[in-house]
């Protein structure tokens, strides 16, 4: 990393953050949730007014990989912490409830996406009419899960009754989604989805192998607190779940959340608010950034009827 | 950034980590700080050993930049909590001595350094001799203030006045070691050291315009607590005084720890502490990121006196 990279990634947080804070207290006045201010703030300095001449001046192309980077890790604590603190105790009696909400949640817009792609499929003739088909269909059922999440954090819904049910049905949703956009992938012939059918086998890892670990680990923490040594360990665990999902073509937000729903949480409350409060003091710094520059990338300007094929 | 980049840099800080905890409790085993055992590990890792083979398989070229900005994050939030917790009131009276043990633990270098370039100065034919011997007796002067800053904390001696001495004093004379590093360059004419001039300015606003800005931002803290604006501005305050700093060909670090060093402590205890759990939280994860990825620099392999030029 050069002097020059350095100052860049300096000035690029300052700017990411005074325009996230400034566009989130402006969601916040409006009765929005602050996620939706700093989505904003990525979509007016991004491409959709002046060509995106805005984000290239803030974000110079050469120091966006080093901002995204600081993003993720930002975005993968705050989605361990979602995972954390997830009750379910509230999801009691109430896993059909979550599990009939997210495939009805995926099935509709399927369908919908389905029919809108067999419609338009021979305007967009391509090698694979199933697989096109198919993708159009996963593509508008994937849920939003970290902006689902942020919402109900920012409202203060993600430790009730209703955030647990709409939670779980996300992620149940979103895995179907994913799932849907892998046999769309291995439909139309792109090669590595294949990694994808290793999905049970790391929920198996997950659940019979590292909570029983980590519940060892945090056993004496009862005791002597969180020590470096066992958030050590956490934070390995979390990078590992992290890297085993995206390896498998699945996005990591959800290695993220899942570890945070297996974590052992202890039987007082106080090791968990430990292990939260510190991931939040990261996140709350890091997770802005995520989703400003995940904003950066939509291009207002170029939506229109024009490019649906339908026209002669 | 692909996700082939995203699965290096959770994989390569699943390495980082993992071998920066080992290290670090072997080395508090043998009675030494954390920071040691880290610096070991890079070098471990480094291309003293097996051409750097080990560093290539982990840490590929590509992700390293972005692992390098999260190291750069945790070092300059660690900085800051560094100089935030200096007591200067175990420096009153004490300004003098600190002074002296910097100019001192600078001169002594300096000219030990300055000495061996006039007498390797002939092996070593450059366009400028008097740049030569000022850069050779500035490097040996330069004090590692990160590595310092960490033992004195590993050791909890950063809150003694033994080690607001230490810590004023490494300030000081790193400082004057970049000055004279600045006075090399300029004497050997490269470009752009001018900036350096500008020091003085930047001192003036940091005391005179910083200062009484977050002592009217964090008036309230006292009430109503560190709210997310409040830390907001703090944070922003500190990117901007360590691309300052960087930007004047100094290094950020004195921009965190000055940033630090002028921050309001409020008067009672609980903000400052407040402000520091936050800040160390995000500190203990990424820091130990530092010290491993600057030792992986060093190539003991290197060494030897055959460099030093009087072999004939």
């Amino acid at each position: 990393m050069t002097s020059h990279q350095v100052q860049w990634v300096f000035l690029g947080l300052v700017a990411v953050l005074t325009l996230s804070g400034l566009f989130g207290a402006l969601a916040r006045r409006l009765g929005q949730p602050a996620v939706v201010g700093e989505i904003l703030a990525g979509i007016v300095i991004g491409p959709s007014l002046f060509g995106g001449a805005v984000a290239h001046a803030l974000l110079p192309a050469e120091v966006r990989p080093m901002l995204t980077a600081l993003a993720n890790l930002g975005l993968a604590l705050f989605m361990f912490a979602i995972g954390y603190e997830l009750r379910f105790g509230e999801l009691r009696g109430r896993g059909g409830l979550a599990l009939r909400v997210s495939v009805f949640s995926v099935a509709l817009p399927f369908a919908l996406g389905a029919l809108l792609a067999l419609a338009v499929a021979d305007a967009h003739p391509g090698p694979n009419r199933a697989g096109f088909v198919i993708f159009l269909g996963a593509a508008l059922s994937v849920t939003a899960f970290p902006v689902l999440a942020r919402i109900l954090s920012d409202r203060g819904l993600d430790r009730t009754r209703l955030g647990a049910v709409a939670l779980a049905a996300a992620a149940i949703a979103d895995l179907l989604a994913w799932g849907l956009l892998g046999i769309s992938a291995t439909v139309a012939g792109t090669a590595g989805q294949h990694r994808m059918l290793l999905v049970p086998v790391y929920l198996a890892v997950m659940v019979l192998g590292v909570r029983p670990l980590l519940r060892r680990v945090f056993a004496g923490a009862e005791e002597d607190g969180v020590t470096p040594g066992r958030f050590g360990v956490l934070l390995v665990a979390l990078l590992m779940s992290c890297w085993a999902t995206e390896w498998m073509g699945i996005h990591f937000i959800f290695g993220a959340f899942l570890l945070g729903a297996v974590a052992p949480r202890g039987v007082r409350r106080d090791v968990a608010a430990e292990v939260t409060g510190r991931l939040e003091a990261v996140g709350g710094l890091l997770l802005p950034v995520y989703f400003v520059l995940a904003a950066i990338r939509v291009d207002l300007s170029s939506v229109g009827l024009s490019g649906a094929g339908n026209s002669p």
